[in-house]
């Protein structure tokens, strides 16, 4: 575990309960209204600093750069592990309160600084591959409880691997996209066909993704004790799910049309680095894991607070409907990564690998209305007066996440997204 | 269905049982010994016509080209339908025995005409998203007979949609590369933890797959009597199959690392304009489909005839270990695409869509080894005194396809790949 340096302040006043942090530091993707040209910011308190001016300015001088005056961070992550170090260094260094380069000048911060309240966000990365995991073992038993059979809630191969499977890569949107209803085929009466409808049964799920820094060669797996070496940072994920077309579709290949609509992540890449000092065990794995699974490092989780909050669309205020934390997650990244690649798969920079939901062991700390609401049979009061069983045309879902300690904070800001009312369709029949 | 006229003839020496004759037009992406450059190309008889030469040389000037001097087909295909049909009404004409601009032009023949022994070929284009389906009646049939209940083998959702799973991407590969065995988890002894292990149990998959040709918006489905006009062609599929590690890994999430280690693609991409005289009709659909499923062209189906080789290592010759016909396959790739967008799922230009495995009604048409012998039960005898129940070290696998109508005959070529030994593993235990 690294250890932080809380006496490092920087020059821009931020607020003792921001995400960002001058330990934190993450990369996102932005533009203005003066400017609708794509390129790499870090924040800082509610503020982004715009790389690409540091690097025209000569501040910021990266082996084989430049890399921020682009749409996406996939060359700067592809670059390698030194630039991320010397960018780390480099802008901390020009953002700390002891460094006068930016400090004093104030034409630079004038062309480099910009409220957060006034820029776009765009997602981070051009995403090859998304997977999504199912790591928690409080959400796997609490979906296998209700659907199946709760004295055999866990399936025998859950505990033995990292149960994953892919996603759609195309379907990574940012936050504040808005969500239309999606339309399929559900099957409400068990007795007759099945019938074409909205979803009806429209839920979230609280995750985080990994971002891959480092890909690897078909046919190579990753060694788990070198797995840390291939992730950059991570984000935010809401996993937006149909529950009533994932039950009538699922088996036996597992969810398509019900996942494959909208995966959406937090603007801003956390890095690795900036979690180290977080850092800490995962759940006891019992039976212990084969042998390629099997971690040397027994601090590979993080303590990374979660939130869910649902704001219908004319409520004044959202309410908090989940508090969890990601190291209830049974699986670490590493072994996640690891076993994804294990019969050769190829992995490569920019693909994001969702966790699953994460849920912790109170039903205050479910990572999804299907849990939060035991299946539609516990509606959640919500401030206002209103209650939900699942998500209904007008809601916003936001999810936030920080770690803290020794006074010092580190946070994924959030991702939100509204839902919209499903298309209509006319079949002409 | 489009006519054929089969008195076009080219001057180039084309064999009567060419699958590349002057009505196919098939492209790739080539290199050769002189240059390494990958550039298009479309196969005509047993040579390759360079379409960055006749670019170059102001014979095929397209809207928004040049689109052949690169290593993809992406910006061709993108580049939309009418550049499709006048490349196609272009090259044709050059190649036609009554033209003389190609014909009469030695040192242009030259440059531009190479022979496909000469040529190496690659993945024609880059996959955004790979998907594949398990629209084959018969082999669900077969999985479902085998595995569950003989007497209730399809599932209830199998005559209502094409079920599908997204594969992996990074993991489409070319004709000729080397497959190596992977390894993963494995549960021989059901009473037993599973173990780390090489595959024991190693299948190909006899497939066609599909070539998006125009994308969509997120959210905005393809009405399925509109989505012919987002396929641009076909190519033949061979997607590996790890069937122990399957089974033991595949409830409730899907084929994972099973399937994510090579999924093998022919060169060739078949444009369905080239195809269009061999439609036909998809087998009767009962149930009748739900109405966004309901095509109104009932001839979206093709006569592709299909075979499997296998040749061991040190054998002589191949065997045909199976014959079939794509006309077999249950949902069409119009009812595909239009389920896969269905809740809003965007797809892109260059998505490879699998059909599944292609199986017809008799055992001698079954498209994977798991079917051909029968689940271990019934070893298939080769050429030469050996059999097989699975795929062994050494053995290559080719597959064949072409459709053949009025003495016209428009092939796929081939895809094959060889399987090497697995990796050996140290885990330091």
């Amino acid at each position: 575990m690294s250890t932080i340096d809380s006496t490092l302040t920087s020059f821009i006043d931020i607020k003792a309960d921001s995400d960002f942090s001058i330990h934190n530091l993450p990369y996102g993707i932005f533009s203005d209204t003066k400017d609708s040209a794509r390129r790499a910011g870090v924040a800082i308190g509610d503020q982004v600093l715009d790389l690409s001016v540091l690097e025209s300015e000569g501040l910021l001088s990266l082996n084989g750069g430049p890399y921020f005056d682009q749409s996406t961070l996939n060359a700067f992550i592809d670059s390698g592990r030194d630039n991320w170090t010397q960018a780390r260094t480099t802008i901390q260094s020009l953002l700390s309160s002891d460094n006068s380069d930016l400090r004093d000048n104030a034409d630079l911060q004038k062309k480099a600084l910009f409220k957060q309240a006034d820029v776009t966000m765009h997602l981070p990365v051009q995403v090859p591959g998304f997977t999504d995991f199912y790591s928690s073992k409080e959400h796997a038993t609490n979906v296998g409880t209700m659907f199946r059979d709760p004295n055999n809630a866990l399936l025998p191969n859950w505990t033995e691997m990292p149960v994953g499977y892919n996603g759609r890569a195309s379907t990574v949107i940012a936050s504040g996209t808005d969500i239309v209803r999606p339309s399929g085929q559900l099957k409400p009466n068990p007795d007759e066909r099945p019938v074409f409808s909205a979803c009806q049964r429209l839920d979230f799920e609280l995750e985080t993704a990994f971002v891959v820094g480092k890909g690897n060669h078909i046919g190579q797996p990753i060694a788990v004790d070198d797995a840390a070496d291939h992730i950059f940072g991570m984000v935010l994920l809401n996993d937006w799910s149909a529950r009533d077309i994932q039950k009538w579709e699922y088996v036996p290949l597992g969810p398509f049309n019900a996942k494959t609509f909208a995966s959406q992540v937090s603007p801003w890449i956390v890095t690795m680095d900036a979690l180290a000092p977080f850092s800490t065990a995962c759940p006891i794995q019992e039976p212990e894991p084969l042998a390629y699974l099997n971690e040397k490092d027994k601090e590979s989780s993080f303590d990374i607070n979660l939130s869910v909050e649902l704001l219908p669309e004319n409520a004044k205020t959202a309410t908090v409907i989940c508090e969890t934390n990601f190291k209830y997650m049974y699986w670490s990244m590493a072994q996640q990564l690891t076993h994804h690649t294990i019969t050769g798969c190829k992995v490569e920079v920019g693909d994001m690998m969702g966790s699953g939901t994460i849920s912790g062991p109170t039903p205050d700390s479910y990572g999804s209305m299907l849990e939060i609401a035991w299946n539609a049979t516990k509606p959640v009061a919500l401030e206002g007066g209103e209650s939900r069983t699942f998500i209904e045309d007008g809601d916003t879902v936001i999810m936030k996440g920080y770690s803290e300690k020794d006074g010092v904070r580190v946070g994924f800001g959030e991702v939100q997204g509204k839902v919209l009312p499903a298309l209509s369709f006319d079949f002409n029949e």
